[in-house]
Order: structure tokens, then sequence, then C-alpha cells
């Protein structure tokens, strides 16, 4: 590095964001508790790089994704001669790729395909693995939507069981738990009992994918706004007659489930999507996830995404805060780069929103300082007894930060083990030091007592573990 | 995410690799060890974007750095205005940064100038972070090289004292100590030991660099190899006689500086730079490193970088595999963004490195699979049973695996254990069940053996402390 800069003012991209400590240990907290419930079923680890190269990435995200994936720009001589080609032949047509050759990772979902593409030999099916890094979409930054944030996927590639869409759930269930929600709901549907719900108004199967999302809309417009809804949509309105009572079916899943199975008896995919959801919820029940905490609702449809089977989202209901978690089975996507069908099932935890609200909740406000002990230096006559004592105390595993600077007054030291939570300081003066004693003061109480050098590791141990 | 993907053969950018399940347990058994000693010693954490200004990085990494900065290309109407620009008026000029506006984080020193800068009332110094994130550089990819590898770390901000200095050692030696290396070495110097060794032999300021650049390698290519490098620089060969068997100067630390103290008396950086040498080195021995750890360098530089201080880096001599932490004082550089000096020291955990070496040592062989248990399915009938069990272990903090897949024979279920290296396969069969009770089989001994379900766990645990 060269030190010839000239002075310009420090700034952060936009949508971009530093992450200072105390932020930091309440993300590592909240990621800590979600990676131990992975661990505890048997998911792996799994981190593949942020660069891609651009033609993994294309091609997977849509038209308006497309848009959104941040590329970077080639190298030397092929930039230099994408440029030059740009100039002759390509004057009027603009194509942004032909000056990149890689793009950031966009989400988790194209690594894992190419990662299980590329190791065949490596990875034993089923995989189950979680993977929690950032990702980056060059959207418009607005409050809570960053343009680098962190995606964290659990996934079980390689079994088309409903084992594992129950066990999802069951991971889903124990993680709100862990992070301390007390009322939420997993919502769960299936995208076959949906196929069935079109199958049985009679819909044409040109309008199928327009009836879903209207009806996908059911819990925030409600029965009228769906009924308007539909007719936006030009779906003709005894459509709506017969659709909007299956919708408002409530009560105990297994009888609602007894029920759109008369209703589906001509639909060959909605029988199948009841029998599957059956045993998904029967799986899910054994395992012990309380049935109350389980609502199927029968609109439910996460958009026209890639699903194929068993769809699910979590809300939290109170405080209000809306969906944490989010996932389905999508048996056509994962073999993407092998083009055969590898079936595949998981979830999405919407780890910056949970932060965002829990932090909002002020369930992250508990978090203590990891230094426990500021070792103060007195004067520069004390400082080696101040340095012995430091070193101590690290032996006997106690985090303990030394004041780096003995030309600060005391006054200035307690008050930087104020200003980052530390709970005790250590002063050893010159009388403390003649006595080999040491002055512990409890930063919180404004108590102070001397104990000896040769207790002293013992004294601050029970006086953290207070 | 749509699935119209024409298939593309899966590949990863050069110099980029994925981190399957087992090497990324290595990775994190190592930086969950470092971060231990930095929480040990106070540092906090910092995480900074990604993307970072274009403006922000140029001008900070030399020629050369600079062109192995990532570039993001600029998006929409900007990207269309700077091309249409280029191909008006520069069309011979070649510019690239003129097509890109972000560029991906180059080191971890220039975003803590950037954080230092940006939040002077949330940070207070002396500010001791550290930070473990990856980088991006353009470069020649070879082996043990990537063009995507994680930096690691540790500096305070804000205080010009020796203790710092000191500390820093300190956290190096536990940091190789507790990574389980057993016979290295800290090498230390003091680059206005560097400039006073330049004064005493007459050297002319102007040819100091290619002096310091000379003496730089005198571990590698022995006194001859200085001389002809002196030569070859220009250097009067007067220089070198004077300068060579000072160089040579070994033995105890606190002799060889005295010797030096005694030909710089007409050098005032050189004098300042042995007084305070002697004050970190005598806070190194407080703090409890033994005094044959240290091993003051005369001819270590470091090369020509951004150091203004003490200067260090740790070898490993047995097995001879070079150098894994390097550091010094840099007080002119942490200020770059506010045009004003804050002294800074700190060192590089050289993590990639450590991570290699340590895996061809064979020092994380050890690292067990966090999985314990599969529980198996023996058939869809026991299916139910095996679910509980799991399920009761979870409960009793054992982290364990259900085979989500009950169409497989337990013959590959066991397969798929063995090839995670899960220690332990639970069967429920028919009769099992039937007793309330559930096989635990060994699969690193082969035993095996029946327990009452009741007692699985506290069997399970016995099973797994052996």
């Amino acid at each position: 590095m060269t030190n010839k800069t000239k002075l310009i003012k420090p700034s952060l991209p936009k949508g971009t964001r530093d992450i200072l400590p105390r932020q930091l240990r309440q993300r590592e907290k909240v990621i800590l508790l979600v990676k131990s419930v992975f661990e505890k079923y048997g998911y792996q680890p799994l981190e593949t790089p942020a660069l891609e190269n651009l033609e993994v990435l294309s091609g997977k995200y849509g038209e308006e994704g497309e848009k959104l994936i941040f590329k970077i720009l080639k190298r030397g001589e092929e930039l230099k001669n994408s440029l030059g080609d740009l100039a002759e032949k390509h004057k009027n047509q603009f194509n942004s790729s032909a000056l990149a050759d890689l793009g950031l990772r966009y989400d988790l979902t194209v690594p894992l395909a190419r990662v299980i593409a590329m190791y065949q030999n490596e990875i034993k099916l089923p995989f189950k693995r979680y993977q929690i890094q950032p990702v980056w979409r060059a959207d418009r930054p607005q409050k809570g939507r960053y343009r680098e944030f962190y995606q964290c996927d659990v996934d079980v590639v390689g079994t088309a069981s409903m084992l594992a869409d129950a066990e999802i759930i069951q991971i889903t269930y124990e993680i709100l738990k862990v992070l301390g929600f007390k009322q939420f709901a997993i919502r769960v549907n299936h995208r076959k009992i949906l196929t069935g719900l079109v199958e049985y108004c009679g819909v044409d199967k040109s309008q199928a994918g327009a009836v879903i999302l209207a009806l996908d809309k059911f819990d925030k417009i409600g029965r009228e706004g769906v009924k308007e809804e539909l007719k936006a949509r030009g779906i003709p309105e005894k459509v709506g007659d017969k659709l909007l009572p299956v919708l408002e079916l409530c009560g105990d899943n297994q009888i609602v489930l007894k029920e759109i199975e008369a209703l589906f008896s001509e639909s060959v995919q909605g029988t199948q999507g009841v029998k599957e959801t059956q045993e998904w919820l029967e799986y899910i029940r054994i395992m012990g996830i309380p049935e109350d905490a389980i609502s199927l609702d029968l609109y439910l449809a996460r958009g026209l995404e890639y699903y194929t089977g068993p769809i699910f989202e979590s809300v939290v209901e109170k405080p209000k805060i809306g969906s944490l978690t989010g996932g389905g089975r999508y048996d056509q996507l994962i073999g993407m780069f092998l083009g055969r069908e590898i079936p595949a099932t998981g979830t999405t935890i919407g780890i910056e929103r949970i932060i965002d609200v829990m932090s909002e909740l002020g369930l992250l406000e508990d978090i203590r300082e990891k230094t426990d002990v500021l070792v103060t230096i007195f004067n520069p006559e004390t400082r080696t007894a101040s340095l012995r004592i430091a070193a101590e105390l690290r032996k006997n595993d106690i985090n303990c930060e030394t004041y780096l600077e003995d030309k600060d007054s005391l006054r200035e030291q307690i008050g930087y083990a104020n200003s980052k939570g530390i709970r005790l300081a250590v002063i050893v003066g010159p009388q403390e030091e003649r006595q080999n004693q040491a002055l512990v003061k409890d930063l919180r109480t404004g108590e102070q007592k001397s104990y000896s050098q040769a207790e002293l590791s013992n004294q601050i141990r029970k006086l953290l573990s207070d």
C-alpha cells in the first residue's frame, strides 16, 4: 500500500453497511443459535465463492432478476478487446454482459445446484446442507433492504420423501423457539393442492397462473379483494364463487384435507397433493410439533415460483411482524446443470429480518460484552504489576483487556471500560503494589474491594458468576 | 428464479473454490481458535461490506495493486452514458474505471481506515478490533494463491504506546501456541533501526530504500548475496563492508541493542529506534513471553511498506514452512481519510496459509463430525418409532440425524453414515419396537447392543464420551 492518497470523503456504497462490534455480536448470537439447530439435525455447512462465472448465473433469475446481478468488469486485454468490439460492431446495441465475465452471488440456490453437479463423487445424497453467506443485488435500497445482505438456507437434496419436508418444518419450528419467539404459526400448503383447486373450479390451464396469483393475496386483501382481482384478470365470476368457499375452509387440518379430497375426485394432481400433505402432516405430528402450530392455508402459493410440492412459511403473530422463513419443495431446479431432475426441499431463514425484528423487540439486549475485565495502568511505576496480573488472569481463561496507553488518567481508562460495557476494572496503585494486592471495581455498582493478587483469578470468577 | 435454463457446464471462476463441509469444519476450527485468543485480549469483531466505492479503494495499493482490484460494472443509464462517452471522446484512451463505480474489498486496512473516519463518535480510541473476511485480488492464480481468500487482521488504533506493539506480539505468540505449533520464532525489528543502519553506513538518503530492500533479503541470499545485491543497485562497496558485520550481530537481544546503540550515536532516528525497541522488548518479557521466542533480526524490513515503527513476523522452524503472520506499526496510514496521523499497530494472521499448513501436517485430522448419531429407518412400519427416538435424542441435546428416505436398505443407510463419519447408528426393527428397545451400532468398532428406549439418551451419551 502506498501513501500518496489525496484526501477524499470516506463513504459507503449505496445499500451497504458496516457492522460495528455491538451489532456484529448480536448477529453472531443469532447465527450461532440457528447453526446449533442445523447441527442438531445433522446438516453440514457449505461455502461457495462470492464470484461466479456470469454464464452460471445468467438465465436463472428471470428478466427482472437478471438486471440485479452485480457484474464484474473484465480485466486487461480481454476488456480492451471487448470494448473495441463494442465500439465497432455493436455501436447501437447495448449489451453490458459483453464487458463482464463474472458476477456476484445472487442467491444460495444456484451455487448449490452448481456444487451438486460438480462434486457428484464427493457428495453423497441425500445431502443435507446449510449455507449462511452474503448475496448481492443491485436493487433499489430501502429501509431494511440492502444491496449486500446475508442469506441463510437449509436444504435436503436427493430425496422425494415427505420425511424431508417434515424435517424442514421441524427445524423451522425449533429455530423460532430457540430464538425466543412465543406466538407464531407455520403456514403450509402444497402446489398440487393448488393445481387441484384450479382444476376443481374448471379454470382453463392457460389461466391457472392468474388464479393462483390472485388467491395468494387472500390473506392480505380478503374475500372481496380476491373476487375483484379475479375479475381484473378476466376470470369468469363463477370460478370465484366456486373457489372462495373452499379457501375459507378452516379448522382441523385433517378435516379440511378430507373435505377437499372429496372435491378433488376428478383431479389426479389434487388427489396426489392431498395424499402427500396427509403423509407430511402425519410425520410432523410424530416429530412432536404441536398441531396448532401448523396451519393449512389453502390459498398459500408463495408466488409463481419454482415449487413443485409442499410449500410453507412461518409467521410471527405477536408482535405482528410478518413472515420470517419460507420455502418448499423444488424438484426441478437443483438438476439445472445436469439436465435431469434431482428432488430437493428446504427453507430460507430470513436472518436479516430476524436480526432486525429481534433487535427491535429488545431480544438481543442481553448480549454481554465478551471482555469481562479491564486491567488499568495506574502509572508507569505500577505498569509491570498490571501487565503480570493481566497475563495471569488470561492464563486462568478470563477474557481481560489491558489499557494500552499509560499516559491516560484512571478516569479516562474507566470511561473506556464503561463505553465497551466491561464489568470489572482492576486497579493496582503504589499501595496495592507494595502489599501484593489489587483493587477490583464493579463498574455496574461502583463497589470496590481489594484482594490479594494470588487470589485474584478466583475472586474475579466469583464476581463474574454473580 | 425461472427454469428456462439451457444446459451449461457448471464451472468455477479461475482462482476461486468451493469449501465443502469437511474442509469448512477445519477452517471453522482454526478461525474459532484464533478468535478465542482475540477475545481473550479484549479485541472486538468488525465486518465491512465486500463492495467499496472505487474512489475509496483507488490510490491506496500502488500501481501494481491498482490493477488487481476487481471492479464492478456500472449499471443501467450510468453505464450507457459512460460507454457513449468512451466511444466518442476517448476512443484511443483506455480507462476501465470509467465503466466501474464499485470495487471488491482488496484488504482489511483501507476499510478499517474508512471506518475510523466515518464513526468518530461511536468508536472510542484506542480501538482494538479484529476482522476476518474474504478479500479479492485479480492476481494470477497459483497453488495456494487464490483470487478470493480470507484475511485475518488484528489491530490497535489510536495509541503510540509500545504496550500495544507488545500486546500484538503476545497475541501472535498465543495464537501459534493454541494452534499447536511447537517450534517457532517471532522475528522483530524497528523501521527506525533500519534508518539508523542506513545513516550509520553513510548512505545517501536517495539510496536508503535500495539498501533496505537488499538487506531484507539477507535471510534468503546470505552475506555474499546481499553484497552482490548492493553492487547491482549501485551502492558503494564500503557501505556493504560497514553494514554486513552489524547485520550479523546476534545473541542476546539486549546486548545487540546495546551494541548498535553505540554505533548509532549520531543518528537521531536510530537512537530512538533502539530506545523504543528496548521498551517494547521489556514489555514483551513482562507479559511472560520466553526470551528465546523473540529474535531481533536487524535486517528484517518487510519490504518498503508503510511501517513506521516496530515490525515483526513469525516463522515456524519445524517443519520449515515460512512465515505465518506479519505486521508492524503504521502511524501514517489509518488517518488517510482524515488528513491527520492516527497511530496504529497490528498484524495479519495468515489464516489461509495456516489452514493449508496445518492440514498438510495432519493437525486438523481429529475434527469430529458434529453429527454423532444416525437414526435409521428399518421399514415403514417402524418409522414412527425411529422418528420419536430421534426427537427424544435431540431433546437431550444429542446431535442426531434421521435418514430421510425409507426406501433405502439398512446397508445403504449405514454406508451413508460411514461416509459422513457419524459414530453411532440406531436401528429399530420390528422386534426392538415390540420390546421398546433400540439397537445401537458403533460404526468404528462394529459392536452393537440393545438398550431400552427409555435409557437410550444416557447410554448414547456414555458411548460418545468413550
